[in-house]
């Protein structure tokens, strides 16, 4: 895999002789002879492939060592031998050193001069200080800070490979929806959705990119609990994407009728959400600035509502008061990559450009990128709306906003609850590539293909 | 669910007034916003059931509480509001309180006072021993330690309600591995037949009790990985359970032939290990030691290593020079509840009652329970076969043993890998009732099952 040498030349270049380490941290245990799934650091990952629970990933001099755990008799006789070093070593193109040797090395260098970046695993946190000689929590000095922007540079702009891996995370995670659409029935259960949608990445040897969202109550954004008998005359909110074997993540959200045809409010809704969305793709290129794309969303949402009744006023005015946010009050999208809000881990260096911050304003501030465009990237567009009973209920909201809300018209379309629309987009030259495709694009698409279930 | 307060009657009952804190753990975070599967501390499950990440339970003074986040708007926005706090005070038998509050109460009965137990999630282990004034890992004083016997004696003996989940995550995981069977087929691969066992938790609500094991390298006792295509000829080791969505585990192992029908050496071996398991079945009742148990399979696979010509010798000499723990290097079960090996966080306590400790020798020093059976315990019986490189290619090992071991005659056998047989026994006041039945039982009974498909 040529790739891990290519992106370590690259981020190298950027930081001259900073040496770097990074940890790929520990198994999350239930107890001790029970862990959960492992999953590597997604920085580990990218610069050298899917490494062993506890791995160390150093670049210094022009040289890239791994150290590692060596494996024991016991440990074999328990979970086999493992590959060797020297097939290791290839793999991930960097030489293999047992971790007990690790102190030392930092210490030859100078454990002050080393880079380095926050690792989720505490104990790997805990670990990474003890060896920089730094309290918990120090991360963030000046080298830090260079180490995670010229990470960023590089995962942000995606070669070749990583295209790959997410149009495959991409085309799995289409398949799953699929599956689940054809699992729709009214009077099975939620749980049915996503036996059948776990049941495609399970084959593929994949897992999910973050805890699925199968709800019937799609006005809750992110609705932790799956299960739940579905209803015709239901919409079926799925936010669903795989991590496929090798760590790359897809993100997709459908929203389906449970009877396979819309009702008339949901349709409209669903017509005002789906117009965003491919006019937000029209809009994708490089230059093109992300603030701008979710604008656009806002203003195409809020004309809606306004043709709806629901919001009086011009679009401008709405928007200014952020009355439209009540209904969409989420970003556009976000950053892909191997993790579904890519490199979120470091906070909004990512997602923000120099010279930007994320708004305090509502609304705003859940938008998680705001870049200028620039072709690798890879991104969602994901506009939707939702009646959410806090924010529509509140007295406050409501006296406040009476002269640009019509809480009667509301009602007509509080049972609608929540309508999402997510695809998954490759910045290029000319414009954008859908990384998800296959799925129907509207309403129409929708109810013809349910029609063949 | 009357059963919470009868729990905690009985583990306060051996207390007396010691003031008790358990934490249930915080999610482990991929990034900020990205949040892996939560599971909360069996502890809490068992006296309070399942409460949020970042839940807090104390026991004192007859008053049973659980400190929580409160949900915000922006959270319930995200995620729903949740149960409101007067529903769930109801649900867990206790008082709800803001964690902001938790800190007063545990300095107005006096920090140094409580009890506690470590608990596995890093971040709430901390706010634990801050809260405790303690320092970290400073768990297993005096208090703790009754605590930890208490609890133990508790969760030891099932209650009707823990029996009737035990029962329903063991249907489930039987439900599971005839799924599984169904699915396998020469050229079909490892992770199709974990997509069919999937499927079965999926539908129910369900997770898995640990990492999945589904290999046809059964010679790996653990084997982490799950992949590879299915071979007619080969076995298929299959050591997977369901943990309910209750909380409650199954753990059963099966070893299929892909082919649907044995080889005669693996017929043979298999026959040797379903002897072992029957007789150690036939063993189970109130009064009898574990151990004895234990030594009882190491009699049967010993003696029938020697009916294959493996073994030379007799059975006790053998036995006492180990030989047979080549071939069978585990342990004959453990404890089952709500973890699948139940309270090994607290070490050997519950394994091992007072005035028994684990043994060092080979063999033995994988042996995870060493009690005289009561009536209520839960436990696996899972006797195995193993041909593993790393001992039988080991020089030092073929030597030593050259009088007792055949070489020559393992040489016939190694292809067969690995076979295990796992079921999980309730002790009963006459016996023992196997809370995994519907599964066949030997290897005709596979062999007639498998000709279904």
């Amino acid at each position: 895999m040529a790739c891990y040498a290519e992106r370590r030349r690259r981020l190298i270049a950027q930081l001259s002789d900073l040496p770097v380490i990074l940890a790929n941290g520990w198994e999350r245990l239930r107890n001790p002879s029970n862990t959960f799934n492992f999953r590597g650091e997604s920085h580990v990952i990218y610069l050298a492939g899917q490494l062993p629970p506890g791995a160390f990933l150093t670049l210094h001099n022009g040289e890239v060592r791994i150290y590692l755990e060596p494996v024991s008799v016991e440990d074999a006789v328990w979970s086999g031998p493992g590959e060797s070093w020297s097939v290791l070593a290839n793999l991930h193109e960097a030489s293999l050193h047992p971790l007990s040797e690790l102190s030392e090395y930092i210490a030859a260098v100078g454990a002050e001069k080393w880079a380095s970046l926050p690792v989720q695993d505490p104990r790997a946190q805990n670990y990474l200080c003890q060896l920089l000689k730094r309290t918990p929590d120090c991360h963030g000095d000046e080298r830090d800070r260079r180490l995670a922007e010229a990470l960023v540079e590089c995962r942000l702009i995606n070669d070749n490979f990583s295209i790959g891996e997410l149009r495959s995370a991409g085309y799995l995670s289409v398949e799953a929806h699929l599956a689940g659409m054809r699992a729709i029935r009214a009077g099975k259960d939620e749980c049915d959705v996503l036996a059948a949608m776990m049941r495609v990445l399970n084959r593929a040897g994949a897992s999910v990119s973050f805890a699925p969202i199968i709800t019937m109550s799609g006005e809750r954004l992110h609705q932790p609990h799956v299960g739940g008998t579905l209803q015709d005359g239901a919409l079926l909110l799925i936010d669903f994407g795989a991590e496929n074997a090798a760590g790359w993540a897809g993100d997709i959200t459908n929203t389906w009728p449970v009877a396979g045809k819309f009702t008339r409010e949901q349709r409209a809704v669903f017509d005002i959400v789906t117009k965003a969305y491919h006019e937000c793709v029209a809009m994708l290129k490089p230059g093109v600035r992300y603030l701008d794309v979710h604008m656009r969303a806002a203003e195409i949402l809020t004309a809606g509502l306004m043709d709806l009744g629901i919001l009086r006023g011009t679009v401008s005015e709405l928007i200014e008061r952020d009355a439209h946010a009540f209904f969409f009050p989420h970003g556009i999208g976000h950053l892909m990559g191997l993790d579904v809000h890519d490199m979120e881990d470091l906070g909004d260096i990512a997602g923000y450009q120099k010279g930007r911050a994320r708004s305090k304003r509502f609304g705003l501030n859940c938008l998680r990128l705001d870049r200028d465009l620039r072709e690798g990237m890879v991104l969602t567009i994901e506009p939707g709306l939702y009646f959410i009973p806090e924010l529509l209920d509140d007295p406050q909201i409501r006296s406040s906003y009476s002269d640009c809300i019509d809480w009667e018209k509301v009602e007509l379309y509080r049972g609608v609850r929540g309508i999402r629309f997510e695809r998954d987009h490759l910045i290029t030259a000319g414009g954008s590539e859908c990384l998800t495709p296959g799925l129907p694009a509207d309403a129409a698409e929708i109810e013809a293909l349910m029609a063949q279930r």
